[in-house]
This record gives structure tokens, C-alpha cells and sequence, in this order.
């Protein structure tokens, strides 16, 4: 650890994508503090690091947003709009990598894309223009994450910024997945609504937990 | 070949996607019939059975339209709607495989679906509700497609109708690819997003035709 390396905060890191994000970040050496609406309930259920003297602070999602370098959004769909307005004073100018994937239940196997084209683009108006929103981790089975092994999915990146979706890839990297840059924010559509589409695997093939691994002979982008 | 054996009609087989699906199929020695807009043009320019003895015939797009069980619509999506209409009576009853992806130039490499939601929605609203609309093959570089080389890539196929999707499923095997169930016709949009993303990433990587892959153990289903 040096004293630059940013630190990541994760707004509802009890969930099971963020406890997952959390702990993968932790055993890779990085900063983490995890934000929750009840920090009490989570400092019992965060995951832990498997390494020790890692920071692990479980705190307020305000606090953490606040606290934090870089904000991971890991909250359910219904929970966007109010866990974003309570952070969007503090997330001013940093970096906001959201996971939101628009499912609406019941029928969590249809693609409900909101008004906005992408549940990304939704994030980004919400906390508006001063904050930069990529989006990110939208097909990772929660699940494949939690345990130690190594998953079989390709995390797409999308932002309008491509410096912006480079650190987020460099988190990619550091959860043990590989990160390709998917382009504009506007494109987190595709990765959003295939979301169903796996859930829809799952249960028709019996998969548990299917990903998506993107083919082709990659170039290796410079830095990153 | 037997008598039951449907007769796939491919409208707008003279571009590259359609080209290369009629060609696979006419090796796979099923039945097939081109439609164009240009049918003298189409009679040289479409793609040519490797055997010999499959019937072959390159016609309007309406008399393919007219001829066809199935009918496969290959055309890009600004010349989607008239398309559409012009066959509109002669698919009457019968099952539409729509491949339309929305790519709006000059900006392909950005999700722009349209407000149908997809443009497979879209096809089944203009051809009414007697047509059974499903969407597959959104995803395939046609160019690779149209060599007779093994292709990385899956095609998720999208329909209302389980049966017109397991048909579907048939011909995407046919083409000597591995078809899956991707669920209702709104869930296209999935796909039809993911070419942008993809053709993205063939720039950001310089790689000649990334495709997308579906991971994790898959049961195989009854008749499939």
C-alpha cells in the first residue's frame, strides 16, 4: 500500500455483490471502506479480508461516500434514486463506478430498461455533471464472486471518459476479472439488459450463475 | 431433403449477413430462396452453394417473402420498416426471423435503440400480431460468417413464442452455430445493444470481429 492508492468506498457493501467487491479488493491489498443505511447490522455481516491489516471500516453510506476516493454503487435497482440523492453532496467531483442493473420484479427475466436508456445514464443525471459515472460489474454472478474462484466473465466498462473507465478497470483487475473498455455510457445498456437475458439462462438451462466472455484476439492497451 | 423440409426465405440476401446465412444453410442442404430489392443484381452477387443439387433462386424480396416458410430478414435498419411493408402481407401467419440491429450511423459504436425498445419489437408492431416474430444473429461478424471457418460466438435468440424459438434454434445449428434461448422478444435489446458494444471493441482492440460467448454448464434441452 502507498499513501496513493485511492480509497474505495463501497455504498451498500453488505449486499451480495458489494461484500463480495469488498472482500476481493481487501485480499488484493487495496483500501476499502464498506457504507451501509445500517453500519451496525454490517460491521457483523461485511465480508472479511482473508489477509490481515487491511483497512476495513464499516460506516454510514454517507460516510463512506464521503470518506471514500472512488464510490462503487452496489445497491438494488429500487434502491438507486434515494441512496444517490443521500450521497450526492459528497461524491462532488470524485469517481462513481455504478453496478445498478435495472431489474424489476417480478419479471426479473424481462429487460426493463428505465426511461433514461441505461440505469447508468440514470446515475449520471441523478448525481449530475460534476461527478463522473462509470458503470461496471453488471454480469459477474454475485455468487461466483463471493467464493475464491475464478470466474468465467468478462467485466464490461462504460463511461464517457476513458481515463475514468482505465481506473475502473484497474479495480476490474483487482476483483481477479478481466475489464474491456465498452464505450459510452449510453452503451451500459447492453451490458444492463444482459443481465435478464443470463437470469433468463439460468433458469432455462439450469446454469448456475452463466457469464458472458467476450471473444476476439485483444491488442493490449498501453498503461493499462 | 425431405418434402416437409421448410423453404427459408432470406429477404435482403444479397448483403453480407444474408449472403453468408443462405450460403451455410445451403451447405447444410436445407432449402433456400433469395429475396432482393434488385433481383438481377442479387442473381450474381449472392453467395453460392459449395454442393450442387440445392435449389437456389434469387427473386423480389416479396416473392420470397411469399415463397418462404420461414422468413429470415436480413436488411439494415434504415431500410427495415419498408422492408417490412412491402412484405408485410405475405408473411402473414408465418414465422419472421428479424436480425435488424439498430446501428445508427455515423454513430455505430453507440447503443441508439430505438423507442420500441428494440427493433425486433419494432418488426413484430409493423407486421401485426398474425406474424410470429423472433430475433437471432445479432451478434455473428458477418465476415466470419461468410468464410467457412469455426466461429466464437453465440447467437441468443429472442421470442415470445418458446416453439418459434426452438425453429429458430434449428437453423442457427444449421448455420454451424451454437443458438441459446435468450428469452421474450423485448429481450433483444440485449443483443441488438451488444453489437454496438461490440463493434466498439473491434476498434478500441483492433480486432477483426469480437464475439460474445455464453459461459457456464448448460443442460440440454428436450427436442433441441
Amino acid at each position: 500500500m502507498t499513501a496513493q492508492q485511492p480509497l474505495i468506498a463501497v455504498i451498500g457493501g453488505t449486499g451480495k455483490l458489494g461484500a463480495a467487491l469488498a472482500r476481493r479488493w481487501l485480499n488484493a491489498g487495496l483500501d476499502v471502506v464498506i457504507g451501509s443505511r445500517d453500519p451496525t447490522r454490517a460491521a457483523h455481516t461485511a465480508a472479511r479480508p482473508a489477509r490481515t491489516g487491511q483497512s476495513l471500516r464499516v460506516v454510514s453510506n454517507q460516510e463512506a461516500a464521503a470518506a471514500g476516493d472512488i464510490v462503487v454503487i452496489t445497491v438494488p435497482y429500487a434502491a438507486q434514486a434515494d441512496t444517490l440523492g443521500d450521497i450526492r453532496i459528497a461524491v462532488a467531483g470524485k469517481l462513481v463506478v455504478d453496478t445498478t442493473v435495472p431489474l424489476v420484479p417480478p419479471k426479473v427475466m424481462r429487460v426493463q430498461l428505465p426511461p433514461e436508456g441505461a440505469a447508468a445514464v440514470r446515475a449520471q443525471r441523478l448525481l449530475g455533471e460534476s461527478v463522473t459515472v462509470v458503470s461496471a460489474f453488471h454480469n459477474v454472478p454475485a455468487q461466483r464472486l463471493a467464493a475464491d474462484e475464478r470466474i468465467n466473465c468478462d467485466v464490461l466498462v462504460f463511461g464517457d471518459s476513458r481515463e475514468a473507465r482505465t481506473r475502473a478497470l484497474r479495480l476490474v483487475k483487482a476483483a481477479g476479472l478481466r475489464g474491456l473498455h465498452g464505450g459510452p455510457l449510453v452503451n451500459s445498456a447492453a451490458a444492463e439488459a444482459l443481465t435478464s437475458v443470463l437470469i433468463f439462462i439460468n433458469k432455462t438451462y439450469a446454469v448456475d450463475g452463466a457469464g458472458v466472455l467476450l471473444t476476439g484476439q485483444f491488442t493490449e492497451l498501453d498503461g493499462e
